[in-house]
């Protein structure tokens, strides 16, 4: 996906060859070391119960920057950068339904558009591997399984809805580990919201994720449960606004800020 | 200031006491183990803009709970309380004056109104005294001393000013835990914002802080900055709102969530 002409060693090179066109594919591996961040972009008029939305289930919705009413700019995790054309792909969806997918906002951006950057799993699963945990689904190029729980979120005016989680299947020697680990970093989802059963969360069958691909599991491997980033996109999708938009899976924007600055500890 | 009929030792009795009256005094030491919260109670119209504020500035301005417009009810961190009545002194600012002290917002609570509640620096205390870091101020009864900065915070909307801190003396081989203990709790303010050198965040004479009482400095004691919940009051009171409400000083609001589970690590 990367052009040959062009590095993607640093945020701003990555998205220097984005908005140019040059790069349109996932942003797995670019730019490494540097947080990602999940899109979302919302009229003004729903942005304050999003935002309370956020606030009151930060595991699923860890905000890394809230752009001023009509801005584009990331001005806290990318000073100058542009999120009409910085991320590879974009998602559209009018009234919840998904009608369009873009290389870029520029025609579709108005004075009332909030934009949203959220932590994204994309560092979560380089933090485990750092500390020497084995995530599975990276060892077989797969996505991760992602399961809607019985858990409701907390609700804020009209965005409600389950919890999404990320399961990881973990060898039981490095499940201590990877609660640490991920405690470190609350702004990309944090601590496990759950180790073991997955019918305490109301999931009934691991083999069927709602998202992603199936597990690969080990013997005995422990199931442990993330929030996830899908959680916020569900639920404002099934708000139903007249215009939101998204990043297209794995199209994420690429920030200026250092994973490691990120850690609470 | 406390009633000899009621106990004060659970938030719901403290609660129930400050409602019927009984108990009209500082909160310090009330309901110990539970985590007491500054209040800023601002209309709907300016709460996105607050909001926003305090996501970018999270270190002084640490949410704990935001209720929804017109509803007094804090329930994320006190189901069924009231914050019209469960506070025993209240301040009442118009267009960022003082205009009036009162023991319930009963006649003044309207539809619009938003309430939001912040860390609060009196279970900030007890967490490095029960690590075993000398706490001056605490040893000879006087308030915190706090100063204004030339650290500006990041502004939102109508909401900007200088970051306040507190400033604690800490001999130097306790430093080091200072960081830690603090560290693990975002919520009440967290790690220091500087540590050492008044000068670096502009404070010229630690001798006359700009609010509380001048510090208790022993011989070797290293001046520890931590982020100041003043910060969040003085920059809504210079936004000069047509209707702010806030506790009065040392006058808090006690949330049933127990300090020790607002702990990241």
């Amino acid at each position: 996906m990367a052009s040959s002409t062009q590095s993607l060693a640093t945020p701003s090179e990555a998205r220097k060859a984005i908005r140019s066109g040059q790069m349109r594919g996932h942003t797995s591996g670019i730019a490494p070391g540097y947080a990602q961040a999940n899109l979302v972009v919302l009229p003004r008029d729903l942005a304050y119960d999003f935002l309370v939305f956020c606030h009151r289930n930060p595991k699923p919705c860890p905000l890394l920057d809230v752009t001023d009413p009509g801005s584009p700019e990331p001005a806290r995790v990318a000073p100058g950068a542009d999120l009409r054309t910085d991320l590879p792909r974009y998602r559209v969806y009018r009234h919840g339904e998904l009608v369009e997918e873009r290389d870029d906002l520029l025609d579709l951006w108005r004075d009332d558009l909030v934009a949203f950057l959220l932590g994204c799993s994309f560092t979560f699963d380089g933090l485990l591997v750092e500390a020497g945990v084995p995530v599975r689904h990276l060892g077989c190029g797969s996505n991760v399984p992602m399961y809607r729980t019985t858990q409701e979120c907390i609700p804020a005016g009209p965005f409600a809805g389950p919890l999404v989680v990320s399961m990881r299947p973990i060898p039981p020697e490095h499940v201590v580990r990877a609660v640490q680990v991920t405690s470190r970093f609350p702004s990309v989802h944090g601590a496990p919201v759950h180790i073991g059963d997955p019918a305490v969360l109301g999931i009934t069958d691991l083999a069927h994720p709602d998202w992603g691909d199936p597990p690969v599991i080990e013997p005995g491997d422990v199931p442990v449960f993330w929030a996830c980033g899908v959680t916020p996109q569900a639920v404002a999708m099934n708000a139903r606004p007249e215009l939101m938009i998204t990043h297209a899976p794995g199209h994420m924007f690429i920030t200026d800020v250092p994973v490691a600055s990120l850690a609470v500890l």
